[in-house]
Protein backbone atom coordinates (compact mmCIF):
# COMPACT_ATOMS: atom_id res chain seq x y z
CA UNK A 1 0.00 0.00 0.00
CA UNK A 2 1.69 3.37 -0.68
CA UNK A 3 2.28 5.40 2.00
CA UNK A 4 4.78 7.83 0.86
CA UNK A 5 7.72 5.91 2.54
CA UNK A 6 6.18 7.48 6.03
CA UNK A 7 5.80 5.25 8.91
CA UNK A 8 3.06 5.49 11.40
CA UNK A 9 4.98 8.12 13.44
CA UNK A 10 5.43 10.14 10.55
CA UNK A 11 1.52 9.81 9.70
CA UNK A 12 1.18 11.36 13.18
CA UNK A 13 3.43 14.05 13.73
CA UNK A 14 1.84 15.52 10.30
CA UNK A 15 -1.45 15.00 12.08
CA UNK A 16 -0.15 16.69 15.60
CA UNK A 17 1.46 19.43 13.63
CA UNK A 18 -1.72 19.81 11.62
CA UNK A 19 -4.24 19.79 14.89
CA UNK A 20 -2.22 22.32 16.28
CA UNK A 21 -2.74 24.60 13.28
CA UNK A 22 -6.44 24.08 13.51
CA UNK A 23 -6.30 24.46 16.98
CA UNK A 24 -4.29 27.80 17.56
CA UNK A 25 -7.81 29.24 15.00
CA UNK A 26 -9.88 27.94 17.23
CA UNK A 27 -8.59 29.66 20.30
CA UNK A 28 -8.07 32.79 19.08
CA UNK A 29 -11.77 32.16 18.13
CA UNK A 30 -13.54 30.91 20.68
CA UNK A 31 -13.92 34.24 22.78
CA UNK A 32 -14.65 36.27 19.96
CA UNK A 33 -17.99 36.75 18.41
CA UNK A 34 -18.69 33.85 15.75
CA UNK A 35 -20.49 34.29 12.95
CA UNK A 36 -22.99 30.98 13.33
CA UNK A 37 -24.86 29.57 10.29
CA UNK A 38 -27.37 26.37 10.71
CA UNK A 39 -26.85 23.23 9.81
CA UNK A 40 -30.27 22.06 11.35
CA UNK A 41 -32.21 23.54 14.29
CA UNK A 42 -29.74 23.05 16.55
CA UNK A 43 -26.56 22.28 14.75
CA UNK A 44 -24.30 24.82 14.48
CA UNK A 45 -21.13 25.57 11.79
CA UNK A 46 -19.20 28.50 12.07
CA UNK A 47 -16.23 29.85 10.02
CA UNK A 48 -14.04 28.05 11.91
CA UNK A 49 -15.01 24.89 11.05
CA UNK A 50 -14.34 25.54 7.85
CA UNK A 51 -11.25 27.48 8.01
CA UNK A 52 -9.47 24.76 10.26
CA UNK A 53 -10.69 21.66 8.16
CA UNK A 54 -9.07 23.77 4.80
CA UNK A 55 -5.82 23.99 6.65
CA UNK A 56 -6.13 20.57 8.06
CA UNK A 57 -6.65 19.09 4.66
CA UNK A 58 -4.00 21.23 3.04
CA UNK A 59 -1.37 20.18 4.85
CA UNK A 60 -2.31 16.09 4.99
CA UNK A 61 -2.71 16.40 1.09
CA UNK A 62 0.14 17.90 0.57
CA UNK A 63 2.30 15.21 2.52
CA UNK A 64 -0.10 12.42 1.32
CA UNK A 65 -1.81 12.84 -1.68
CA UNK A 66 -2.40 9.52 -2.16
CA UNK A 67 -4.11 8.94 0.76
CA UNK A 68 -8.06 8.77 1.04
CA UNK A 69 -9.76 11.85 2.73
CA UNK A 70 -13.08 12.03 4.79
CA UNK A 71 -13.88 15.58 6.55
CA UNK A 72 -17.05 16.63 8.11
CA UNK A 73 -17.53 20.21 6.48
CA UNK A 74 -16.96 18.36 2.94
CA UNK A 75 -18.78 14.73 3.27
CA UNK A 76 -21.74 15.84 5.53
CA UNK A 77 -22.51 18.27 2.17
CA UNK A 78 -21.18 16.02 -0.27
CA UNK A 79 -21.85 13.14 1.24
CA UNK A 80 -19.25 10.28 2.55
CA UNK A 81 -17.32 8.19 -0.24
CA UNK A 82 -17.42 5.04 1.35
CA UNK A 83 -15.00 4.09 3.55
CA UNK A 84 -12.23 1.94 1.46
CA UNK A 85 -9.00 -0.31 2.67
CA UNK A 86 -6.96 2.90 1.62
CA UNK A 87 -5.09 4.98 4.12
CA UNK A 88 -8.00 7.44 5.02
CA UNK A 89 -7.92 10.42 7.22
CA UNK A 90 -10.82 11.17 9.06
CA UNK A 91 -10.99 14.70 10.53
CA UNK A 92 -13.62 16.84 12.43
CA UNK A 93 -11.82 20.47 12.59
CA UNK A 94 -14.02 21.23 15.52
CA UNK A 95 -15.27 18.59 17.46
CA UNK A 96 -17.82 20.69 19.84
CA UNK A 97 -19.29 23.68 17.80
CA UNK A 98 -21.81 24.19 19.94
CA UNK A 99 -19.66 24.68 22.96
CA UNK A 100 -17.24 27.10 21.04
CA UNK A 101 -20.07 29.49 20.12
CA UNK A 102 -21.07 29.30 23.77
CA UNK A 103 -17.65 29.50 24.97
CA UNK A 104 -17.61 25.95 26.90
CA UNK A 105 -14.83 24.54 26.85
CA UNK A 106 -14.68 21.10 25.20
CA UNK A 107 -14.46 22.09 22.23
CA UNK A 108 -11.14 19.86 19.93
CA UNK A 109 -9.74 18.95 16.72
CA UNK A 110 -10.37 15.46 15.37
CA UNK A 111 -7.60 13.84 13.14
CA UNK A 112 -7.42 9.85 12.91
CA UNK A 113 -6.43 7.55 10.16
CA UNK A 114 -7.71 4.29 9.30
CA UNK A 115 -5.93 1.61 7.23
CA UNK A 116 -7.96 -1.74 6.26
CA UNK A 117 -10.82 0.50 7.86
CA UNK A 118 -9.19 0.28 11.83
CA UNK A 119 -8.33 3.20 13.06
CA UNK A 120 -4.40 3.32 13.26
CA UNK A 121 -3.36 7.09 14.37
CA UNK A 122 -5.73 9.01 16.87
CA UNK A 123 -5.21 12.86 17.47
CA UNK A 124 -7.15 14.48 19.79
CA UNK A 125 -6.55 18.54 20.60
CA UNK A 126 -8.48 20.65 23.07
CA UNK A 127 -7.07 23.99 22.48
CA UNK A 128 -8.82 25.68 25.51
CA UNK A 129 -7.86 22.66 27.96
CA UNK A 130 -4.38 22.69 25.66
CA UNK A 131 -4.86 18.74 25.77
CA UNK A 132 -3.31 16.86 22.69
CA UNK A 133 -4.24 13.27 23.05
CA UNK A 134 -2.33 11.14 20.42
CA UNK A 135 -2.67 7.15 19.67
CA UNK A 136 -0.52 5.07 17.26
CA UNK A 137 -2.28 1.86 16.82
CA UNK A 138 0.02 -0.86 18.92
CA UNK A 139 1.69 2.03 20.60
CA UNK A 140 -0.39 3.34 23.41
CA UNK A 141 -2.07 6.43 23.99
CA UNK A 142 -0.89 9.77 25.77
CA UNK A 143 -1.77 13.28 26.95
CA UNK A 144 0.75 15.91 26.64
CA UNK A 145 3.25 12.82 26.01
CA UNK A 146 2.76 10.88 29.11
CA UNK A 147 0.67 7.82 29.28
CA UNK A 148 -2.60 7.30 29.50
CA UNK A 149 -4.99 4.61 30.93
CA UNK A 150 -8.70 3.71 31.50
CA UNK A 151 -10.33 3.39 34.38
CA UNK A 152 -10.00 0.08 36.57
CA UNK A 153 -13.52 0.36 37.68
CA UNK A 154 -15.33 -2.34 37.94
CA UNK A 155 -18.65 -1.77 39.29
CA UNK A 156 -21.41 -0.28 36.99
CA UNK A 157 -22.95 1.73 40.35
CA UNK A 158 -19.75 3.02 40.77
CA UNK A 159 -19.28 4.00 37.40
CA UNK A 160 -19.26 7.75 35.68
CA UNK A 161 -21.26 8.03 32.48
CA UNK A 162 -20.86 10.03 29.68
CA UNK A 163 -23.44 10.60 26.82
CA UNK A 164 -25.06 13.40 24.55
CA UNK A 165 -28.60 14.37 23.87
CA UNK A 166 -27.16 14.86 20.00
CA UNK A 167 -28.86 17.31 17.79
CA UNK A 168 -31.79 15.55 16.45
CA UNK A 169 -34.73 16.40 18.08
CA UNK A 170 -37.55 14.84 16.64
CA UNK A 171 -40.22 12.85 19.27
CA UNK A 172 -39.20 9.24 18.57
CA UNK A 173 -35.57 10.71 18.94
CA UNK A 174 -35.45 12.56 22.00
CA UNK A 175 -37.96 9.54 23.65
CA UNK A 176 -34.86 7.14 22.63
CA UNK A 177 -32.35 8.91 24.42
CA UNK A 178 -34.03 10.00 27.87
CA UNK A 179 -35.67 6.58 27.87
CA UNK A 180 -31.60 5.09 28.18
CA UNK A 181 -30.44 7.75 30.08
CA UNK A 182 -34.38 7.13 32.71
CA UNK A 183 -33.05 3.13 32.62
CA UNK A 184 -29.19 3.58 33.44
CA UNK A 185 -29.57 6.10 35.87
CA UNK A 186 -30.82 3.68 38.35
CA UNK A 187 -27.41 1.36 37.58
CA UNK A 188 -24.55 4.20 37.42
CA UNK A 189 -23.46 6.56 39.76
CA UNK A 190 -24.26 9.82 37.17
CA UNK A 191 -24.41 11.28 34.05
CA UNK A 192 -21.98 13.52 32.54
CA UNK A 193 -22.44 15.56 29.21
CA UNK A 194 -19.80 18.08 27.36
CA UNK A 195 -20.91 18.62 24.38
CA UNK A 196 -18.20 16.66 22.15
CA UNK A 197 -18.08 13.21 21.31
CA UNK A 198 -14.50 13.04 20.51
CA UNK A 199 -13.34 14.41 24.36
CA UNK A 200 -15.96 12.00 25.86
CA UNK A 201 -13.61 9.43 24.36
CA UNK A 202 -10.44 11.18 25.23
CA UNK A 203 -12.64 11.10 29.16
CA UNK A 204 -12.79 7.80 29.09
CA UNK A 205 -9.00 7.03 27.55
CA UNK A 206 -7.65 8.98 30.49
CA UNK A 207 -10.08 7.13 33.17
CA UNK A 208 -12.10 10.42 33.77
CA UNK A 209 -15.47 8.93 32.89
CA UNK A 210 -15.66 5.12 33.20
CA UNK A 211 -18.59 4.97 30.28
CA UNK A 212 -19.45 6.58 27.26
CA UNK A 213 -21.67 5.51 24.69
CA UNK A 214 -23.48 8.09 21.71
CA UNK A 215 -26.02 6.45 19.17
CA UNK A 216 -26.92 8.78 16.26
CA UNK A 217 -24.01 11.35 16.41
CA UNK A 218 -22.52 12.99 13.19
CA UNK A 219 -20.54 10.83 11.52
CA UNK A 220 -16.92 8.51 11.35
CA UNK A 221 -15.29 11.99 11.49
CA UNK A 222 -16.80 11.92 15.55
CA UNK A 223 -14.75 8.90 16.69
CA UNK A 224 -12.02 7.66 14.42
CA UNK A 225 -9.24 9.43 16.03
CA UNK A 226 -11.33 8.79 20.07
CA UNK A 227 -11.59 5.22 19.56
CA UNK A 228 -7.63 4.48 18.52
CA UNK A 229 -6.87 6.34 21.37
CA UNK A 230 -9.24 4.30 23.57
CA UNK A 231 -8.02 1.16 22.78
CA UNK A 232 -4.45 2.10 23.03
CA UNK A 233 -5.19 3.50 26.45
CA UNK A 234 -6.38 0.24 27.55
CA UNK A 235 -10.31 0.28 26.70
CA UNK A 236 -12.11 -1.18 24.49
CA UNK A 237 -14.59 0.44 21.63
CA UNK A 238 -17.61 -1.84 20.51
CA UNK A 239 -21.12 -1.17 19.24
CA UNK A 240 -24.04 -0.59 22.13
CA UNK A 241 -25.55 -3.88 21.09
CA UNK A 242 -21.87 -5.61 22.30
CA UNK A 243 -20.83 -6.19 18.58
CA UNK A 244 -17.89 -5.31 16.73
CA UNK A 245 -17.54 -0.98 16.42
CA UNK A 246 -18.10 0.18 13.03
CA UNK A 247 -16.43 3.70 12.63
CA UNK A 248 -19.34 4.37 9.94
CA UNK A 249 -21.94 3.07 11.89
CA UNK A 250 -22.90 6.73 13.85
CA UNK A 251 -23.10 3.79 17.23
CA UNK A 252 -20.15 3.98 19.50
CA UNK A 253 -19.66 2.52 23.15
CA UNK A 254 -16.44 3.12 24.85
CA UNK A 255 -15.12 1.85 28.33
CA UNK A 256 -12.54 -0.38 30.01
CA UNK A 257 -12.54 -4.54 29.95
CA UNK A 258 -14.24 -4.66 33.00
CA UNK A 259 -17.33 -2.80 32.67
CA UNK A 260 -18.28 -3.87 28.80
CA UNK A 261 -20.30 -6.65 29.49
CA UNK A 262 -22.53 -5.06 32.59
CA UNK A 263 -22.98 -2.24 30.42
CA UNK A 264 -24.34 -3.93 27.22
CA UNK A 265 -26.86 -5.55 29.51
CA UNK A 266 -28.25 -2.53 31.33
CA UNK A 267 -28.36 -0.45 27.70
CA UNK A 268 -30.04 -4.15 26.17
CA UNK A 269 -32.87 -3.68 28.86
CA UNK A 270 -33.42 -0.79 26.62
CA UNK A 271 -34.45 -2.42 24.13
CA UNK A 272 -32.09 0.30 21.97
CA UNK A 273 -32.73 -0.81 17.97
CA UNK B 1 -25.07 44.24 63.24
CA UNK B 2 -21.77 42.94 64.14
CA UNK B 3 -19.75 42.60 61.08
CA UNK B 4 -15.96 42.91 63.35
CA UNK B 5 -15.68 46.46 62.07
CA UNK B 6 -15.00 44.88 58.48
CA UNK B 7 -16.52 45.66 54.87
CA UNK B 8 -17.53 43.45 52.77
CA UNK B 9 -14.20 43.71 50.70
CA UNK B 10 -13.04 42.47 54.27
CA UNK B 11 -15.34 39.68 54.17
CA UNK B 12 -14.63 39.10 50.30
CA UNK B 13 -10.70 38.86 50.75
CA UNK B 14 -10.65 36.61 53.67
CA UNK B 15 -13.26 34.34 52.06
CA UNK B 16 -10.66 34.32 48.58
CA UNK B 17 -7.79 33.12 50.89
CA UNK B 18 -9.79 30.50 52.32
CA UNK B 19 -10.78 29.42 49.06
CA UNK B 20 -7.32 29.38 47.56
CA UNK B 21 -6.03 27.30 50.65
CA UNK B 22 -8.70 24.70 50.16
CA UNK B 23 -8.16 24.71 46.31
CA UNK B 24 -4.63 24.19 47.25
CA UNK B 25 -5.81 20.67 49.16
CA UNK B 26 -8.40 19.85 46.31
CA UNK B 27 -5.32 20.08 43.74
CA UNK B 28 -3.14 18.17 45.51
CA UNK B 29 -6.02 15.28 45.76
CA UNK B 30 -7.28 15.90 42.40
CA UNK B 31 -4.79 13.16 41.09
CA UNK B 32 -3.88 10.64 44.16
CA UNK B 33 -5.87 7.72 45.11
CA UNK B 34 -8.86 8.62 47.29
CA UNK B 35 -9.82 7.14 49.91
CA UNK B 36 -13.65 7.27 49.26
CA UNK B 37 -16.90 6.67 52.06
CA UNK B 38 -20.04 6.64 51.10
CA UNK B 39 -22.59 9.23 51.90
CA UNK B 40 -25.57 7.07 49.86
CA UNK B 41 -25.45 4.91 46.94
CA UNK B 42 -23.68 7.40 44.48
CA UNK B 43 -22.78 10.51 46.70
CA UNK B 44 -19.37 10.58 48.37
CA UNK B 45 -17.45 12.09 50.60
CA UNK B 46 -13.80 12.38 50.59
CA UNK B 47 -11.34 12.93 53.30
CA UNK B 48 -10.46 16.53 51.20
CA UNK B 49 -14.13 17.81 52.03
CA UNK B 50 -13.42 17.65 55.77
CA UNK B 51 -10.02 18.79 55.69
CA UNK B 52 -10.91 21.36 53.49
CA UNK B 53 -14.38 22.59 55.08
CA UNK B 54 -12.21 22.36 58.49
CA UNK B 55 -9.61 24.35 57.08
CA UNK B 56 -11.86 27.08 55.76
CA UNK B 57 -13.76 27.09 58.86
CA UNK B 58 -11.07 27.65 61.37
CA UNK B 59 -9.84 30.71 58.88
CA UNK B 60 -13.69 31.93 58.76
CA UNK B 61 -13.93 31.48 62.50
CA UNK B 62 -10.95 33.12 63.51
CA UNK B 63 -11.71 36.32 61.87
CA UNK B 64 -15.27 36.18 61.87
CA UNK B 65 -15.79 34.66 65.67
CA UNK B 66 -19.89 36.54 65.90
CA UNK B 67 -20.64 35.08 62.63
CA UNK B 68 -22.94 31.55 61.70
CA UNK B 69 -21.35 29.20 59.78
CA UNK B 70 -23.65 26.75 57.88
CA UNK B 71 -20.98 23.88 56.10
CA UNK B 72 -21.83 20.94 54.02
CA UNK B 73 -19.94 18.06 56.20
CA UNK B 74 -21.00 19.71 59.48
CA UNK B 75 -24.79 20.52 58.87
CA UNK B 76 -25.37 17.50 56.47
CA UNK B 77 -24.61 15.00 59.57
CA UNK B 78 -26.00 17.48 62.43
CA UNK B 79 -28.83 19.34 60.51
CA UNK B 80 -28.94 22.49 59.30
CA UNK B 81 -29.65 25.39 61.83
CA UNK B 82 -32.21 27.69 60.55
CA UNK B 83 -30.92 30.16 58.59
CA UNK B 84 -30.90 33.75 60.03
CA UNK B 85 -30.76 37.58 59.52
CA UNK B 86 -27.34 37.16 61.09
CA UNK B 87 -23.68 37.32 58.39
CA UNK B 88 -23.90 33.57 57.56
CA UNK B 89 -20.99 31.99 56.10
CA UNK B 90 -21.95 28.90 53.68
CA UNK B 91 -19.60 26.82 52.68
CA UNK B 92 -19.05 23.70 50.26
CA UNK B 93 -15.55 22.59 50.71
CA UNK B 94 -15.69 20.71 47.87
CA UNK B 95 -18.78 20.91 45.12
CA UNK B 96 -18.48 17.88 42.91
CA UNK B 97 -17.06 15.34 44.75
CA UNK B 98 -17.97 12.72 42.37
CA UNK B 99 -15.59 14.59 39.45
CA UNK B 100 -13.00 14.86 42.03
CA UNK B 101 -12.97 10.75 42.98
CA UNK B 102 -12.90 10.47 39.07
CA UNK B 103 -10.98 12.98 38.15
CA UNK B 104 -13.10 14.98 36.09
CA UNK B 105 -12.21 18.75 36.20
CA UNK B 106 -15.64 20.89 37.38
CA UNK B 107 -14.41 20.59 40.79
CA UNK B 108 -14.53 24.07 43.38
CA UNK B 109 -14.70 25.44 46.72
CA UNK B 110 -18.10 27.32 47.18
CA UNK B 111 -18.11 29.98 49.73
CA UNK B 112 -21.39 32.55 50.68
CA UNK B 113 -22.11 35.02 53.40
CA UNK B 114 -25.52 36.03 53.47
CA UNK B 115 -26.55 38.97 55.36
CA UNK B 116 -30.04 39.30 56.05
CA UNK B 117 -30.92 35.96 54.43
CA UNK B 118 -29.56 37.85 51.04
CA UNK B 119 -26.73 36.05 49.29
CA UNK B 120 -24.17 38.99 49.56
CA UNK B 121 -20.16 37.48 49.18
CA UNK B 122 -19.82 34.93 46.46
CA UNK B 123 -16.67 33.12 46.02
CA UNK B 124 -16.70 29.90 43.78
CA UNK B 125 -12.72 28.62 42.94
CA UNK B 126 -12.06 26.04 40.43
CA UNK B 127 -8.26 25.05 41.55
CA UNK B 128 -7.86 22.43 38.86
CA UNK B 129 -8.90 25.10 35.86
CA UNK B 130 -7.56 27.92 37.76
CA UNK B 131 -10.76 29.80 37.87
CA UNK B 132 -11.80 32.25 40.66
CA UNK B 133 -14.87 33.75 40.32
CA UNK B 134 -15.82 36.43 43.29
CA UNK B 135 -19.31 38.83 43.74
CA UNK B 136 -19.78 41.31 46.96
CA UNK B 137 -23.47 42.01 46.34
CA UNK B 138 -23.72 45.52 44.61
CA UNK B 139 -20.03 45.26 42.67
CA UNK B 140 -20.55 43.41 39.99
CA UNK B 141 -18.87 39.73 39.48
CA UNK B 142 -15.39 38.55 38.29
CA UNK B 143 -13.42 35.65 36.83
CA UNK B 144 -9.84 35.89 37.87
CA UNK B 145 -9.94 39.51 38.58
CA UNK B 146 -11.77 40.30 34.90
CA UNK B 147 -15.47 40.92 35.36
CA UNK B 148 -18.02 38.75 33.70
CA UNK B 149 -21.64 38.92 32.70
CA UNK B 150 -24.40 36.57 31.98
CA UNK B 151 -25.18 36.12 27.93
CA UNK B 152 -27.75 38.01 25.96
CA UNK B 153 -29.25 35.13 24.62
CA UNK B 154 -33.15 36.01 24.24
CA UNK B 155 -33.65 33.02 22.03
CA UNK B 156 -34.74 29.25 24.10
CA UNK B 157 -33.90 27.24 21.12
CA UNK B 158 -30.67 28.65 20.76
CA UNK B 159 -29.71 28.72 24.51
CA UNK B 160 -27.56 25.99 26.39
CA UNK B 161 -28.78 24.33 29.16
CA UNK B 162 -27.22 23.04 32.23
CA UNK B 163 -28.56 20.92 34.43
CA UNK B 164 -27.70 17.92 36.74
CA UNK B 165 -29.47 14.42 37.48
CA UNK B 166 -28.59 14.60 41.24
CA UNK B 167 -28.16 11.63 43.81
CA UNK B 168 -31.64 10.57 44.19
CA UNK B 169 -32.21 7.58 42.56
CA UNK B 170 -35.99 6.22 43.84
CA UNK B 171 -38.26 5.63 40.65
CA UNK B 172 -40.11 8.85 40.98
CA UNK B 173 -37.26 11.08 41.05
CA UNK B 174 -35.50 9.74 37.90
CA UNK B 175 -38.66 9.57 36.29
CA UNK B 176 -39.15 13.25 37.04
CA UNK B 177 -35.81 14.60 36.41
CA UNK B 178 -35.76 12.35 32.72
CA UNK B 179 -39.33 13.79 31.96
CA UNK B 180 -38.32 17.63 32.42
CA UNK B 181 -35.00 16.82 30.09
CA UNK B 182 -37.22 15.13 27.51
CA UNK B 183 -39.59 17.86 27.48
CA UNK B 184 -37.16 20.47 27.19
CA UNK B 185 -35.05 18.77 25.18
CA UNK B 186 -37.13 20.17 21.78
CA UNK B 187 -37.33 23.76 23.29
CA UNK B 188 -33.61 24.02 23.69
CA UNK B 189 -30.05 23.96 21.68
CA UNK B 190 -28.66 21.65 23.69
CA UNK B 191 -27.93 20.03 27.50
CA UNK B 192 -24.88 19.56 29.65
CA UNK B 193 -23.84 18.34 32.56
CA UNK B 194 -20.67 18.92 34.22
CA UNK B 195 -21.85 17.54 37.55
CA UNK B 196 -20.70 20.59 39.75
CA UNK B 197 -23.75 23.19 40.85
CA UNK B 198 -21.90 25.79 42.04
CA UNK B 199 -19.55 25.64 38.64
CA UNK B 200 -22.93 25.80 36.73
CA UNK B 201 -24.03 29.04 38.46
CA UNK B 202 -20.54 30.14 37.07
CA UNK B 203 -20.90 29.10 33.70
CA UNK B 204 -24.41 31.04 33.78
CA UNK B 205 -22.76 33.95 35.04
CA UNK B 206 -19.77 34.04 32.53
CA UNK B 207 -22.32 32.98 29.65
CA UNK B 208 -21.02 29.81 28.48
CA UNK B 209 -24.57 28.29 29.10
CA UNK B 210 -27.63 30.46 28.80
CA UNK B 211 -29.58 28.37 31.57
CA UNK B 212 -29.06 26.74 34.65
CA UNK B 213 -31.46 24.56 36.49
CA UNK B 214 -31.36 21.78 39.22
CA UNK B 215 -33.89 20.65 41.75
CA UNK B 216 -32.99 18.51 45.01
CA UNK B 217 -29.57 19.20 45.20
CA UNK B 218 -27.77 18.68 48.43
CA UNK B 219 -28.28 22.31 50.11
CA UNK B 220 -27.74 25.94 50.08
CA UNK B 221 -24.22 25.55 50.47
CA UNK B 222 -24.17 24.40 46.59
CA UNK B 223 -25.71 27.60 45.94
CA UNK B 224 -25.10 30.39 48.50
CA UNK B 225 -22.26 31.41 46.92
CA UNK B 226 -23.09 31.12 42.63
CA UNK B 227 -26.58 33.19 43.37
CA UNK B 228 -25.14 36.03 44.36
CA UNK B 229 -21.71 35.92 41.22
CA UNK B 230 -24.80 35.12 39.00
CA UNK B 231 -26.36 37.90 39.83
CA UNK B 232 -23.90 40.79 40.03
CA UNK B 233 -23.01 39.40 36.75
CA UNK B 234 -26.14 40.69 35.23
CA UNK B 235 -28.27 37.66 35.40
CA UNK B 236 -31.74 36.45 37.40
CA UNK B 237 -32.12 33.53 40.11
CA UNK B 238 -35.54 32.37 40.40
CA UNK B 239 -37.37 29.32 42.11
CA UNK B 240 -38.07 27.38 39.13
CA UNK B 241 -41.33 27.54 39.76
CA UNK B 242 -40.69 31.69 38.77
CA UNK B 243 -41.25 32.70 42.39
CA UNK B 244 -38.46 34.29 44.87
CA UNK B 245 -35.12 32.19 45.27
CA UNK B 246 -35.07 30.62 48.71
CA UNK B 247 -31.52 29.84 49.32
CA UNK B 248 -33.18 26.78 51.40
CA UNK B 249 -34.93 25.40 49.25
CA UNK B 250 -32.89 22.95 46.95
CA UNK B 251 -34.42 24.45 44.15
CA UNK B 252 -32.79 27.06 41.99
CA UNK B 253 -32.83 28.47 38.43
CA UNK B 254 -30.35 30.84 37.09
CA UNK B 255 -30.40 32.25 33.33
CA UNK B 256 -29.97 35.95 32.06
CA UNK B 257 -33.44 38.74 32.15
CA UNK B 258 -34.25 37.98 28.24
CA UNK B 259 -34.94 34.11 29.10
CA UNK B 260 -36.46 33.57 32.68
CA UNK B 261 -40.21 33.87 31.29
CA UNK B 262 -39.80 31.73 28.67
CA UNK B 263 -37.81 29.31 30.52
CA UNK B 264 -40.32 29.53 33.61
CA UNK B 265 -43.40 28.73 30.91
CA UNK B 266 -41.47 25.54 29.18
CA UNK B 267 -40.67 24.25 32.52
CA UNK B 268 -43.68 24.35 33.92
CA UNK B 269 -45.28 22.65 31.07
CA UNK B 270 -43.58 19.63 32.77
CA UNK B 271 -45.74 20.44 35.87
CA UNK B 272 -43.04 20.48 38.18
CA UNK B 273 -44.02 19.76 41.75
Amino acid sequence: MATNGCSTSGFLSVAVEAAKDAGEVIRKGFHQTKCVEHKGSVDLVTETDKACEELIFSKLKRKFPEHKFIGEETSAISGIDELTDDPTWIVDPLDGTTNFVHGFPYVCVSIGLTINKIPTIGVVYNPILDELYTAVRGQGAFLNGTAIKVSSQNELVKSLLATEVGTKRDKKNIDQITNRINSLLSKVRSVRMSGSCAMNLCCVARGQVDIFYEIGFGGPWDVAAGAVIVQEAGGVVFDPSGGDFDVTSHRISATNGHLKDLFVEALMEQQIE
